[in-house]
């Protein structure tokens, strides 16, 4: 399979692939909120949603891999509206980063990607939520050039 | 044309039409803040979208009509994912109620109709982005049940 990118002298991007769940999953549930959210010993749910994404061109599920290690992950999902002129959005979902890789630049190297593939194809706007309780995350996103400029409303069913 | 919900006496929510494309617009338009991003003199762009919207069923534009009166619009999305055990989470844009309209109660039904459709889908989650300037919108989505819980971090391209 092509990568997508290159993002340093061992790191590249790929489309993610079913055999990486178990990498990419363990990474959700490292994080400081999904750690509760997560359940890594069984990976069906997980599975079926990797086939939900994978079947409709409108999501695409990125990793980050050095040499045959998963180090990163993101979900875009793209979005028509007929706002802002009809406008097209790219939104950014499930952005992680393994811990033991973090600092690295990767993480920026992956959104850095996305807002260009966004706008390689003529999206208006990149768009994501973040946790207020992440602060380490917004100050990383307002680097890369995100403005918290609304609430991030979510009603849990 | 089936409705999808009664939400009145003479109010019905349905999908949207091409032909209900002028009066979505103008509604857009008439926003406080879409009145600078939106162009309705040119129907063009906004075709456009609505074919893309229409193209893929992950994607739905409803619009609460009164007799032939187009009075509210949202659309929804709904987005498969990996995180919290493969949840799919519904994803609600554009809300408007026509001027004429608002305090009747029409948009707090339209939402409590998506929630529902949401909950019939399985998804997990229900979730929105306002601009940090509504603060009526926020006080509204926190009266149905939505929390502040994100920032909503937006990039334009």
């Amino acid at each position: 399979m092509d990568d997508l990118a290159t993002l340093g002298t061992t790191v590249t991007l790929r489309w993610a692939v079913p055999t990486d769940l178990p990498e990419v999953v363990a990474m959700l549930a490292a994080d400081q909120l999904g750690v509760t959210r997560e359940a890594v010993d069984d990976l069906e749910p997980y599975r079926a949603a990797f086939d939900a994404i994978a079947a409709d061109p409108a999501h695409l599920l990125v990793v980050a891999v050095d040499g045959d290690r998963v180090i990163g992950t993101m979900q875009l999902t793209f979005i028509p509206g007929l706002a802002r002129r009809g406008a097209w959005r790219a939104q950014i979902e499930a952005v992680r980063v393994h811990k033991d890789t973090r600092g690295s630049g990767v993480g920026g190297q992956m959104i850095g990607w996305a807002i260009e593939e966004a706008r390689r194809r003529g999206c208006a706007l990149v768009q994501l939520t973040t946790d207020k309780r992440r602060t380490g995350a917004h100050r990383f996103y307002e680097r890369l050039g995100f403005v918290a400029s609304h609430e991030g409303m979510k009603l849990a069913l």
